[in-house]
């Protein structure tokens, strides 16, 4: 059980907003590890005072370099420790001594290491800051990217804020979501990878969530959860009032052998979780791709799909044929085309190569205003909540749709797309099938950056779009139902 | 029902070696076609003799180009059509009157328009190819891919011989596999599409890979078939002898109404199909992603997995616990280590930052030789049957394993993986995270690259390799039962 806190604990809005950082324990050598990145990061990103502290260099990477905490002129509220974990106590004797406010540790080998006397270390540790007033983030993670502040863990990508939080156990996750969204047009309030969340948790982070007014969407990956019972209520008040989604990871025996290793979780059952999950309206996915899906179609899809009325246009029989598979897995529905549906359609595309069912199978050289044309049209049928437009790039970039694009093929898409959008008054969506290869990669890059600029939310492939749509809608229902009891 | 031939026809294989191909339908204009696309694949591959036919040219592509079929002077064994379907009675008299041995017909709107005047079409045209003695392929199809004999419909792409067939019914995927499988390392013998399937069929297809010397390996996509005892009856014979792995399209309702308008196909209850598959041993999958998956594994595990027990080697502990969660889904196991096992691969491996568990978490650092040190000692396990390395490609390139990376560092992660190959005699395969973004992709394809030279197989995430190595083993054990009656 968590012990109660009955003095001011530093609040997390504190945390995330620190005067300065200082990074112990980066080397001036070269060598590019954690910490060397997160300076860099720290940089980039305009935080307002960053400290590289090691008593073997005068400079890192162009900053002044400090021998110890206490050498630093200007105030320091947030510390990024990676020395080993022998050396930890001193250096907390420092932080209290420099008044820091939390200190994270990217250092590794406490209780997750299986060892006895390591575990007696962290309880130390979590009683000196107890004792002095700092927090704790880890250890075993990598901290923070909280945009706005400037107080990041990585470098090279988008700074720029936005709606998304995530909570994350691992920081692999935690970093990769940043690298992996970046491209696909999410922008975060605040990531957090907490490790073995000696001090702060997921119960925690899900309480400030829920009232952070720059976060809309909460997402989490969860290994283990250590107190069920708050666990429950942080979860449901935060789902009542926000989309939540969470990744368990440890669903299997195997995976919660790797679970303890990693973060020394014990993960509960995960019929019990997965219940708590249903319960609370929480969308649960299985991987990180899912979720950066689920994300995209959240953040960008306006409205958000109304129900499971699914239509596509696209060439080619066999991605129709699939797609119709793939939408009835996901309890999804291609509804039928009247014909006085097909007619009109047929006076927007061309009849010789078009099959006008839905899926509507429509020639690659079809204009972009065609196809914006004949969503509309689709999109008057009631039955249809959904419509998305599907193409497939080829390894070989005279194949495929590559050969017929015109240089600016991708904002003429795009443009066409947010025009059906408004026309329809329903989501409008955009699968693309990367190439695989260097071949026609820069003709998927070049219309995956228009549509994502447009915000249209994109999908890589039939079965992640009719996925994060499914879970979306069954969300949205839930929600419904129980905004209106009785309906 | 099929009706039964009483002449001797043309053989599969005549049609697969013709002495000279003409393409009729394709324009000087410029412009850049199917017929065209064919044109440069066949001049590519180095088809004996290459004839446009078109009356309005004199010349395409830089080739000769004749009015009419008549009037080419050499032998044509083989005919492209790309015409309309009004078109096609009359040219198929001067395709016997040229003594050709098959016509392929790109040209679609026959039997799966749904317009009855063009069923009877389709049947017209098999009396007239019965009568004079030549074959149809398709109508509505991309024809065929045989490199070896220069008779391919695509440009660009490797055109080596190799061990795979592929049957397919959408031209699509007949493509798509050629062009996804082709930096895969995957080659092909024959690759056919024949869409509506008026001639040449599923049936004589499987009969003639089932004894074609060249073929080691049997894929199909198959929408629908038309005379289910003698389908069942080709498919035993030729997964008695040979695996065969097919993706069935129109699984669901919405997917067989997208297979009718597709290739006139009426899909059979998927239930009996699927029960006909298990009793054959042939290999299902549900996407060409699947496919492609478990053809590298066949065609590049040595030896194929010989149990369901994996060992896992990588960087980081959200990965570990994935593996551990997709192993379990897909009925793998991950065995433990013994503390014996642990003690030697802290001899290798660094002990900080390693996790020797089973997935096997050791920093991105470690050397190449490291890692197959590794592996082989982890093969000492006998209820490890497999093992594999993963890596994590990142979009901004000095974060993850690329900046780890030597120059030539694909080609020692090759070569390592070679020698565990050989060290632990079990299949040693390669699973890499794509970048999804251009920043880290020429690293990513360097190292696929040298990983498919050197014949390690190599996978795009868990998921796709845990369901290929599960679905070869469980293929596996069925033959090996199936040989060995009793046991």
């Amino acid at each position: 059980m968590r012990e109660k806190t009955t003095y001011q604990r530093v609040s997390l809005e504190e945390v995330f907003s620190p005067r300065g950082v200082a990074v112990v324990g980066a080397s001036g050598s070269g060598r590019m590890g954690f910490p060397e990145g997160v300076l860099m990061g720290l940089v980039e990103a305009g935080c307002p005072a960053v400290y590289p502290v090691n008593p073997k260099y005068r400079e890192i990477m162009g900053l002044p370099c400090y021998p110890t905490l206490e050498s630093i002129p200007g105030p320091v509220d947030y510390v990024v420790v990676s020395i080993p974990a022998t050396g930890v106590m001193t250096l907390l004797e420092d932080c209290a001594g420099k008044g820091v406010k939390a200190v994270q540790f990217f250092t590794a080998g406490f209780s997750e290491s299986g060892i006895a006397q390591r575990a007696d270390l962290e309880r130390e540790m979590l009683a000196k800051a107890r004792a002095s007033g700092f927090r704790i983030i880890g250890p075993n993670c990598v901290g923070l990217f909280v945009p706005k502040s400037g107080l990041v863990n990585i470098s090279g990508v988008s700074f720029e804020p936005g709606p998304v939080a995530f909570i994350s156990q691992s920081g692999g996750h935690a970093n990769n979501i940043v690298q992996f969204s970046d491209f696909r047009g999410i922008r975060f309030s605040k990531v957090v990878s907490y490790g073995n969340g000696l001090d702060v948790d997921e119960i925690e982070m899900l309480e400030y969530f829920k009232d952070d007014p720059e976060t809309k969407i909460i997402a989490a990956y969860i290994e283990g959860i250590k107190d069920g019972r708050r666990f429950k209520e942080a979860l449901e008040a935060a789902a009542a009032v926000k989309p939540v989604i969470i990744y368990k990871g440890g669903r299997t025996e195997a995976g919660q052998r790797a679970a303890f290793g990693h973060t020394a979780s014990m993960t509960s059952s995960i019929a019990v979780f997965e219940a708590l999950c249903r319960q609370a309206n929480v969308i649960q996915v299985n991987d990180i791709d899912e979720l950066i899906d689920v994300l995209v179609l959240l953040s960008f899809a306006d409205p958000l799909p109304q129900g499971t009325g699914m239509a596509m246009i696209g060439a080619g029989g066999g991605p129709s044929v699939l797609a119709g598979d793939v939408m009835e897995k996901h309890s999804l529905c291609l509804p039928a085309l009247s014909n006085a549906i097909q007619n009109e359609l047929k006076k927007v595309l061309p009849v010789d190569g078009s099959i006008f069912t839905n899926p509507l199978d429509t020639p690659n050289m079809s204009t972009p205003k065609a196809i914006s044309s004949a969503m509309t049209i689709m999109g008057k049928i009631p039955e249809i909540h959904t419509l998305f437009y599907h193409m497939g790039f080829h390894p070989i970039s005279r194949w495929g749709i590559n050969r017929f694009m015109a240089d600016n093929y991708g904002e003429q898409l795009a443009q066409a797309l947010v025009e059906a959008k408004a026309s329809s008054g329903k989501p409008i969506l955009l699968a693309l099938r990367p190439p695989g290869d260097l071949g026609g990669m820069e003709e998927f890059l070049d219309v995956q950056k228009a549509a994502v600029d447009a915000k249209i939310p994109v999908f890589y492939d039939l079965d992640r779009l009719a996925l994060a749509v499914s879970r979306v809608a069954a969300w949205r229902k839930n929600k419904m139902a129980w905004m209106k009891p009785g309906t």
